[in-house]
């Protein structure tokens, strides 16, 4: 594997906004804009979230003009007092702020679509930094701007997430892209990141799978990330070092075979849509009878565009009562296993499936706590059930640890999981 | 409204790990952390995120030393070579590493009743900065620490959430308490901040209701967080000045009348915590029908402890063959007005309560999107059904704008807020 060392263009994102400090919001478009700069070979390393205090947002980016040698802010651009960006801007890089002709036109034109006039509010949006460049705002009515800094890109954009992302896209990237040819950086490095997500296998067990995957020599990053929907394995190359493509794949091949039990998804995939790509491949339909769960599993599998040609119905039977009318679980059952085993998990799969006339049935029942645990049965205890069309019956017991929201997602999780690889046999001609 | 100016005390919080900067995770400790502070009438002004690079450590904690006062890090403290925040502590401190006998116990009780003894990278969790003093960690093996540098008291705790938030508890805050009382501050102004849940009415149009509400002359910052669960109202004091309790809850009663038809619920109450507790007081149980929401109803209803009191059962119906034979609805019903209908959603509420005999049948039909949608039914359009035991029937018409996600769960609020609606008809004699 050859790596030629490169300076890195470093970044910083700043996130302005005292709900991100309160509690009310945590920051998820700095998140986007990583991914986006990286695919330019741009690397965020720093993160800052400051409130609507003009006197701290000059303090913060005076500290990013000093690390980084570009700057995205996001958020205070506003029309209210509060919103206080672009008095920040101008106080720390020393420039004057007026109003811009393209700036005006631009909130005017875009007011007028909604039938409305600017108001004083609106009309100091269009003041912009002197030097700086209005990036146009095709989604809302704040324009942002750019400018150059002490040698840094300073891109000044709104908070909306919506008006943010067609930002970045419509002017941010193709700008940074020319900045960079500019700067003699006619190759940059874009950062890759491969995601191999796994069900099953605790994050101490993915470790000792992967040892000595990766030698110190070889300049890609490796990562684990444990969640209550599994664990996540991810490999990242930096802007510092070239990576040959085929390296990179030699790699990711061998993350694949020894991790191939528990691997359900690449990329951005996730669980559901995975799923849902093999119900679709296969015609197959599928109904749900779900307890603790509650409607996680069908508020998942319909998160999924399209999912209307394979989800036929489910049922949140939460009573016992429920278990019988509308799944026809025999009552005797559930009297001697209790709701919660895998004879009742079995007989919901399979009275769902019959009932609807479906390919395949899929239940779930446990205790989610954080009452209902015995000591032969203790809160965490779940049962999943599968039956299929040619009368084969699956069922899988698990036992987990955490709260009910956690305990209902993994369930979830392991149900899903059970589908997915009763789809992969079916696969197999 | 008396107010006197205090000096406030500024803190800093500095979440540490690349998979905070790469997208796997957003950094939700801080939240919690600046929640706590804030009851000590500690602010936190800044928040900075950065990734497992030790220059990069001591470059944030440089900056967060010249403007905070308290400084708050999570993550780095593992047992793998990636963890380095002891490291850059060290370096940007000008201390030295040891290994600190009440840290290396503390680790080894707690592998010895997990049967297991320190390995190499788990030894490196006992070495902490001279001059430190060590706080335990009661649930995880990686034990936190604190120092004095420059005037400011630096704390740094494990990135695991339940392990950081047992160490504020258990540590920091009576820490921090002491600090505050030596340095006379006796009477710390904690940081009150009261919160109003709405729904229904945009943010522009919350914003004109509450015009005037407060005066540049009162020390309350007022906030307003639209999302699509409503619209979010903050009463924030500050520690830089006083507030009588009289007059924020003075404030408080105006928020609440100006907003009574909206308002569903104060503090940290969530919609289905408020529509749990109505049915559990009236002794009432609901049972859903559920089509574009896909579940999520029921989900959101069952994350409440104690919810199988209430929560009967729930049907997806994605299909209309499924509304047919599970509700009971008149095909040719479906056939005139289309499945997505105010005939329709009162048929599938009515045919639930009916066949459930519960007390109030719920229901939500509606076009989630992408796909599916025409001229005279466009996405976003939902009709909310309600019918109860006395025969009376509520629908409701919603035309909502965004993504799938976005309608699925606007859908489920309004669905909620009908059913809440109807239960304080209910609670009133």
């Amino acid at each position: 594997m050859s790596s030629r060392q490169l300076s890195p263009l470093i970044a910083e994102t700043i996130a302005i906004g005292s709900e991100l400090l309160l509690g009310g919001r945590t920051d998820s478009n700095s998140l986007f804009i990583t991914e986006e700069l990286s695919q330019l070979g741009i690397e965020v390393r720093f993160k800052s979230v400051v409130g609507d205090d003009q006197a701290d947002i000059v303090n913060v980016l005076k500290t990013a003009v000093r690390r980084a040698k570009v700057i995205v802010m996001t958020g205070g651009l506003g029309p209210t007092v509060d919103d206080c960006t672009r008095e920040a801007i101008a106080r720390a890089a020393g420039r004057k702020l007026a109003r811009r002709k393209e700036a005006f036109e631009g909130l005017q034109a875009r007011l007028a679509k909604w039938g409305r006039t600017p108001n004083k509010g609106q009309l100091r949006q269009a003041l912009i930094p002197s030097g700086a460049t209005v990036l146009p705002n095709p989604v809302g009515s704040a324009p942002g701007f750019w400018l150059s800094w002490k040698g840094a890109t300073l891109i000044s954009l709104p908070g909306v997430p919506s008006e943010m992302k067609a930002m970045i896209r419509e002017s941010v990237t193709s700008l940074l892209s020319s900045h960079l040819e500019s700067r003699g950086r006619s190759e940059p490095q874009p950062i890759k990141r491969l995601l191999f997500h796994t069900w099953g296998l605790p994050e101490a067990d993915v470790d000792v799978q992967l040892k000595g995957l990766i030698s110190k020599r070889v300049p890609v990053d490796f990562g684990l990330l444990a969640s209550p929907m599994g664990v996540l394995v991810s490999l990242t190359t930096n802007s510092r070092a070239r990576v040959k493509e085929e390296a990179l794949a030699s790699l990711a091949q061998e993350v694949r075979s020894r991790l191939r039990e528990w691997l359900f998804a690449e990329g951005q995939e996730s669980m559901e849509e995975v799923v849902g790509r093999l119900l679709t491949d296969q015609k197959r339909t599928v109904a749900l009878a779900e307890s603790c769960t509650g409607g996680l599993i069908g508020h998942r599998l319909t998160q999924v565009p399209g999912s209307s040609a394979y989800m036929d119905r489910g049922v949140i039977c939460y009573s016992n009562k429920a278990k019988v009318e509308l799944l026809g679980v025999p009552p005797d059952l559930i009297e001697k296993h209790g709701a919660v085993s895998a004879e009742v998990a079995a007989a919901m799969a399979k009275g769902m499936r019959e009932r609807s006339g479906v390919s395949v049935g899929l239940s779930v029942t446990g205790i989610a706590g954080p009452a209902g645990g015995t000591a032969t049965k203790p809160v965490g205890l779940v049962y999943i059930g599968l039956d299929d069309e040619d009368g084969h019956s699956i069922t899988k017991e698990h036992r987990f640890h955490g709260d009910r929201t956690i305990i209902k997602q993994r369930s979830s999780q392991a149900a899903l999981d059970v589908l997915r690889r009763w789809l992969v046999t079916k696969a197999i001609p």
